[in-house]
């Protein structure tokens, strides 16, 4: 910024909220100053729930989603199927899961992709673990979730070859037309997979 | 969210960020998530900003601004201008201005607009105060420095009323081409604008 308009607490808040996602220098400023107007509305308890979340949030040690407990809510369900495992990149993409509610078994949390440019190899990514809960009897499929990015995808050639030693099936997500997405926007590479895998009826 | 999918504290925390201007559902989970990864780094240091922020930030006695101090450090800085009061619609305003250092004198903060369908009238907005400040002989102009809206200009009317039995100057901020601008993207009201003030080179 650059003047100090409005005192080093202010300006510190304004540097802070900068830099979540998705909030710019811009709009970081008018959340600080909305933020001060609810101060007691919605300042105060959003504190409160960073400082509680800080606390009592951990890694699940089993599939490394994020919980107030360990094992997580998800992995000690015991109504969840034991024997389905699936891999997504990001915690993120668990929780895009469990919102669309299609994954009867468990999740593991991989935390990237593999990126050999930024130095991103497999020791980076939790993959020891999801090769040793995969040679469990109990487990018999692999869903790989991953992103349809080329990131996305050699991490999953790489997690094939890592499994090929497991009885489980591997599977992976299916490519194709988006429900409710137009053909006209789509790009070619969509298209091809959507032609290729097109269904009989 | 059709599922609560990461316990109540996560949820809490998600849902008190959706309430920031410019972070709707989906970002503030984005943002949750890099918060809960980066919790040393930003959620730690964010609680405690805004905790400090809401425990001293007071507004200014004077011309309703937020600060730690009232009067605010503008209103207490003796470099300023005491001659000149820049009214604003908001914090946010005077902020800009101050970006732009273009105002030597003092500024006085409304508190929003007049806008008698929402129940917003003159009572609701800080103006008695600036008709008193503005009564002081060391005023000698008064720039109205309101958004170039309806709501903003029929303020601007308004307090030219109420000022009108003050010896000081009243301005207000000239419309034109915003620099940089190009007049293809400009609408009409502007470039009516622009021409009515024409410049003679």
């Amino acid at each position: 910024m650059s003047r100090n308009v409005a005192g080093p607490e202010i300006e510190q808040l304004i540097q802070l909220l900068a830099r979540l996602p998705g909030l710019g220098p811009r709009s970081a400023r008018r959340a600080a100053l909305h933020l001060i107007k609810k101060k007691d509305q919605l300042m105060t308890p959003l504190a409160a729930a960073m400082t509680r979340a800080r606390d009592m949030i951990i890694v699940c040690e089993t599939c490394a989603s994020v919980d107030t407990t360990s094992p997580c809510a998800i992995c000690s369900d015991p109504r969840r199927d034991p024997s389905v495992i699936c891999v997504v990149e990001e915690v993120g993409d668990l929780w895009a899961l469990e919102r669309a509610a299609v994954i009867k078994g468990r999740y593991h949390v991989l935390g990237g992709t593999l990126s050999p440019l930024d130095g991103v190899g497999p020791e980076e990514l939790n993959i020891d673990k999801l090769v040793e809960r995969a040679k469990s009897d109990e487990v018999t499929e692999i869903i790989l979730a991953l992103n349809a990015t080329v990131e996305g995808q050699s991490t999953a050639h790489y997690l094939m070859d890592r499994l090929e030693e497991c009885d489980a099936t591997i599977s992976q997500l299916a490519h194709g037309v988006p429900v409710g997405g137009e053909l006209d926007y789509l790009d070619e590479g969509t298209l091809a997979a959507a032609i290729k895998a097109r269904k009989i009826l």
